[in-house]
């Protein structure tokens, strides 16, 4: 049988930051140790101080000597990032380890694979069993043409030798083409650590295996970064069914059960996105930050994929907004929330009554458009993102002639999707200047756009915030709201801004839309 | 480019109970229409009238129209159940159909082939294009011996013939030999239907095509029953960047993103025991309702599993409860509400003033266990499915003497799982007498016991029903436990029943412990 590496809470940690529940890490610990499993890689270790990580990003002593003593039988690993560690650190990083955990792994890309290699040998010496995970195993043909000549310089130097299929786009017959060769010009023991992307993480494990590999990455339901990983317990069942290999399925079940808890949460796992990316050998970082904030719909995560294959960042450049500066003394911004609905009479009603004044409406989402698409004053539409897509609907009841679109400035990361009819009323925002954060959201840019059209008073609909318990990505919104607006309180005194409908939202003005009616 | 055969809603119905909400199916259709899927198989058609089944299991000639009005350059398809066909009702089953739909396909079970044959030939004589799904691709070799060579007697009769991963169990070498066999004897099209309980649904797909299948089935989000099929998204996504086939991401995203939301509330996709009833070739229904009911915990299945694959029903016999007759005046249910732990004070200060009187404590579950191991009356528990799992944490501070454990009646479904230093005290009942449902629950078990113990008084704590909005297993189980209750009150007039602690369920006697306590 070939050997497992576990490495569900180093990997896993892309999702929470490297911090676990103790109750979690030690049901997690209690079955490694019952399992067929012959590594336990737990965590990084890194001297990296920017930002915070967790406890399974540094693995302090007490980590692992926790470890160890819940997993007396296995051999326990950390891996260190290779463009983090100076060969002159290495004694402050490891020594403390040495007696606690058994093997050293380094994350390697393969353009640094002789510096790797001189890391490595030092590692050896110290006495841990030293293996490598080098990264983009499906690019190594095209993009590294010299790479798979060098691995031979690693013979003595490491003990184990995995490719990473980061991008998860590999299929089984390029695993074992490059399987059997490196087999052929390195001693030492070939791995493979696959992603899921494509839903060939399993099948390229079988394609390594048949091919020599005798060291496979697997994950508790395969948590790891993006799409996630081989899963531990479809290797470990195919194991027990196919080579009658005894497996704990008490054990296996328990810990299993409390990933699939912690998934329920987080979410990882494959879906369109992560394909696309897979299938085009696209990095996972950035499609890992949009799917999981789940602020973007799948369709502008596609958009920017293909922006990102086609090596732009973006597909159009528009014309800057009001370069002809329209004004308007009064601008209603209209948000997504419900009252932007429920109070749309009572808001025509005032807009009527401001005949003698200049006033336009600003939709910061397209979501309660149609409710206003009976009232004849000029109408701007924020399209961030996929608001393109979502408007479409709404612009089929519109005059087009009373409506712009106003976009994030160039080039916008997310790409650009205009409909067709709404190209020649579109436009750019040259820069947000209130604000150094959250540039690209819809609050920023329907308060950027009020500003542009040197509005004196700003009152806001539909911003409601929330109510009772609120999701992350609720909290989020919540507080990128609340900045926004009180960046424009602070920075733009000259403007009396002022929501005028029921809000959650602090920091400013709450006026009523009932009452500005009666004045 | 081989054709795909998109079969969202007559698999995905498993799931819904083949109900969609009309706002997806117009999106699907939509999407359908602009994709480079050749088939749409929409669903059953039935004749079938036991219990309830939604639109898309019967497919209404209203249906049948308004998929056609929405995709009219595709193939519409239904499928027929080949075993609930007579040919006599074909007439009766398709004649509306005609100039609607062009494909029927049956499903086809191998035992079964000759007599399909010759429906086939009708459907074919009545103008539909006729394709056979037919079942257990992985049993063929072995449990079919003259499977392999009767198919041939199809041609002529079928226009294609599409493999079935029934148990999602197969590798891709088998589905290799078996297509080029099968592409050896037959003059039709040949089709591949994976299901993705070991995450190979689309390597067999790919080895499918690479050995010469021209259909494959797929499913938006690999809706579909049990751990569903092949998905749509991924195929397409495929073929778009390795064969640069044009697709239209939007219309893909909007429905995916639709199915999405759909599998956040019925969570299909594989897991552990999806994983073990593949690798084992074990039917999916049974695993199903299991893993979709969530009452089972992830080893209790598991256990189950095993117990098919050894053809056994469980693996213990255990002696009758109370063979000698023991008996108590009043017995104390206490089940896992929060009351059996909030009111545990004074439940154990009436268990003290019944001094004179024989008392008993029956656990239906564990969870409020802990709160009692400090009084010094018998106790049993009750152990259904995994609880004895779950106790074992419990009976480390239990005073062994006191305490029996009552199991369901042999064979068990779920298996038999007893601690070690449990299995002398524990039995099972000879039979539920009082009622003909939920014999195996917790609330019958409990119930069961007492009527065992002859108990005149029962009084049941820790049944507090749910507030507010429940989902379904909440829903479930709160009319298992008043269907049950009523039961014992219409069933045994002779025992007082009544529950002690603050209560939602109806139906049954309700008191007060502390007003107990001051009689």
């Amino acid at each position: 049988m070939i050997d497992i590496v576990d490495c569900t809470l180093r990997d896993g940690g892309y999702y929470t930051n490297w911090d676990f529940n103790e109750n979690l890490t030690l049901n997690y610990f209690q079955a490694m140790e019952k399992l067929p499993v012959s590594y336990i890689e737990i965590g990084y270790r890194s001297l990296v101080q920017d930002g915070y990580k967790g406890e399974y990003n540094y693995c302090p002593d007490y980590i692992l000597k926790y470890a160890r003593q819940h997993m007396p039988s296995k051999k326990i690993g950390i891996m260190l990032n290779e463009k983090e560690v100076k060969i002159d650190d290495l004694e402050k990083l490891l020594s403390s380890c040495k007696g606690t955990i058994d093997i050293v792994r380094m994350a390697v890309d393969p353009a640094n694979i002789k510096r790797a290699g001189e890391t490595a040998a030092r590692i050896k010496e110290m006495g841990f069993e030293m293996g490598f995970n080098v990264m983009y195993v499906s690019k190594w043909m095209t993009e590294y043409p010299d790479f798979m000549t060098d691995v031979a310089s690693l013979n003595g130097k490491v003990d184990s030798f995995s490719m990473v299929d980061s991008y998860g786009s590999i299929f089984p017959e390029e695993v074992e083409t490059i399987t059997r060769h490196l087999r052929s010009v390195l001693q030492c023991k070939i791995g493979f650590h696959g992603h899921n992307n494509t839903e060939l993480a399993f099948a390229n494990t079988l394609a390594a295996i048949k091919a020599g590999c005798e060291l496979i990455d697997t994950t508790i339901t395969g948590m790891g970064r993006g799409a996630g990983n081989m899963k531990t317990e479809l290797l470990l069942s195919y194991f027990s069914s196919k080579e009658g290999v005894s497996l704990d399925f008490n054990s296996l079940s328990t810990t299993v059960a409390d990933f699939e808890r912690l998934k329920e949460e987080y979410g990882w796992g494959t879906n369109l996105p992560y394909m696309v990316s897979g299938f085009n050998s696209l990095p996972q970082k950035d499609v890992m930050d949009w799917v999981t904030r789940r602020f973007y719909s799948i369709n502008s995560i596609l958009q920017a994929l293909h922006n990102m294959k086609d090596k732009k960042g973006d597909n159009l450049k528009l014309p800057i907004f009001n370069s002809d500066k329209s004004h308007f003394d009064t601008v209603l911004i209209i948000g997504g929330g419900p009252s932007g609905a429920n109070c749309a009479t009572a808001i025509k009603q005032f807009i009527k009554k401001q005949e003698d004044k200049s006033i336009c409406i600003i939709h910061a989402s397209s979501k309660n458009a149609g409710y206003y698409n009976d009232i004849d004053i000029p109408q701007f539409f924020c399209l961030v993102g996929n608001e393109g897509h979502r408007l479409e609907k709404v612009f089929a009841d519109f005059d087009l002639n009373k409506i712009s679109c106003v976009l994030p400035s160039y080039p916008r990361k997310m790409g650009t999707y205009i409909p067709q009819q709404l190209i020649d009323k579109s436009f750019e925002l040259k820069e947000v200047t209130f604000s150094p954060l959250y540039q690209d959201s819809h609050t920023a840019l329907a308060l950027q756009t009020a500003i542009e059209l040197s509005a004196t008073t700003v009152y806001i609909a539909g911003y409601d915030g929330y109510d009772g318990l609120i999701n992350e990505n609720e909290r989020l919104l919540t507080s990128e709201n609340e900045y926004l607006l009180s960046q424009i309180v602070d920075k733009r005194p000259d403007i009396e801004v002022a929501t005028i409908t029921a809000t959650k939202y602090q920091g400013v003005k709450n006026l009523s839309v009932y009452r500005l009616l009666i004045d």
